[in-house]
């Protein structure tokens, strides 16, 4: 296989339209990572998606440590449809918020919306540092697209928008009473094929919100199994099983909107 | 319901027999958690666990800063069966394997295996500190058990032993050509109840052990959908399917050996 055809080292998320033959300028902070982290040179190429256009190969026209321009060449991957999952969940430690967003990426959530719930604590999620991680996770796991970060939402104000802005999703919520339907039931028996998770914070809702979230028909009680999970991992593990067995993972093909 | 009653505030796992009056001395550092860090009190109440005898409601006969004698009450809860699934992975960044050990166990994983592998650096595992991570954990989500973590293994002795060792137990590995099947349709299709995942290292596998491990019978590769996950992504998301489809979350009851 000639060097030009094996898979580019480098992989990166760009705002620009990607056709043959474009020239794409990077932003100072990717030019600074191929240019000066990566050590870059002239002539090597680089995987770029936008997430609209698929997935091009570019080359390296000029590098410097400030500044870089990509000739875009070839078309790799063509964009195609992804399960359109979302992940409502309320601000957790600094660490633990970095690995949800993370980690989401990798398990393909569409759409991260921070929510404010009675016991969150609301300065913890800064909005630029998990779209960074998101973009970050997005190149590295090679997915097409980059999830949308939302700004933080009240809870309160999250449930009264719903059925207008998410029409027919249902809002899944772990049960902790441990007598939720299992969530690889609710998954494999769902018709729809969109969906969304809430996860509340360390202390878990009050008691109040839990009441809320219960008597609205759009909420759906799922079982995470006997043990007591952490907010990060019940986020992730829920996000792991739709993937499973609703999403992209199986071998009948995803199953989308 | 009465103060005695209600569900204790505090959950420890120990080595002692747990019977009706017995008292169980705490070693140094859980009488320092609970007397100085979370200052409790004499005749507050204790869930003990020992991974034989259930879970038991104790009272805190005496505490000091360095001592505390407990006097075992009542049974809340029988010694129950559970999922019997090893994590056998390659260790990572301190605190990534810190999460892998905290996740797994909530996740009900029943053997930590921390495999060295070509690309592994040795001196990253440290058994003690993985072990105190793995009591923490089962403390906190409410396991009966505490997963045994063993020492570190090279995955050539890992292997050869495995006939013997482990008689009837899949290795399941994650396969990154995207090309296995669906973990989800291997868990729902899967004859036994017990099976082992393993993980390499955040380089992968070296080509020579990925067709040493394809030549083993009892190695079967799974997918994990179409995105590269990172090592202890994979790790909890395997842990997660199997748990789901094939483990204790399901409603018809846990499938054990």
């Amino acid at each position: 296989m000639s060097e030009t055809l094996a898979r580019p080292r480098y992989r990166l998320f760009v705002e620009a339209d990607l056709t043959e033959g474009a020239a794409v300028d990077l932003p100072q902070a990717q030019a600074h990572y191929l240019g000066t982290v990566m050590r870059a040179k002239d002539g090597e190429t680089v995987a770029l998606f936008n997430g609209r256009d698929g997935e091009w190969r570019a080359e390296i026209a000029r590098v410097s440590k400030k500044a870089a321009t990509l000739t875009v060449a070839d078309r790799m991957r063509p964009q195609a449809p992804e399960p359109d999952v979302w992940l409502c969940f309320a601000p957790l430690k600094k660490d633990a918020t970095d690995m949800v967003v993370q980690k989401a990426v990798e398990l393909g959530v569409s759409r991260l919306q921070p929510v404010m719930t009675a016991r969150t604590n609301a300065s913890r999620f800064n909005t630029e540092r998990a779209r960074a991680n998101a973009i970050e996770a997005a190149e590295q796991c090679e997915r097409l697209t980059v999830p949308e970060v939302a700004e933080p939402v009240a809870l309160p104000d999250l449930l009264a928008g719903w059925p207008e802005r998410a029409p027919g999703r249902p809002l899944f919520i772990a049960d902790e009473t441990g007598r939720g339907t299992p969530l690889s039931d609710v998954a494999a028996g769902s018709e729809g094929a969109i969906a969304a998770f809430v996860i509340g914070p360390e202390g878990g809702f009050a008691q109040s919100e839990l009441d809320h979230l219960r008597s609205l028909d759009f909420v759906v009680p799922v079982g995470l199994g006997p043990r007591i999970l952490r907010a990060e991992t019940a986020a992730l593990a829920a996000l792991t099983v739709w993937q499973a067995v609703r999403g992209d993972w199986r071998s009948g093909g995803p199953a989308f909107r």
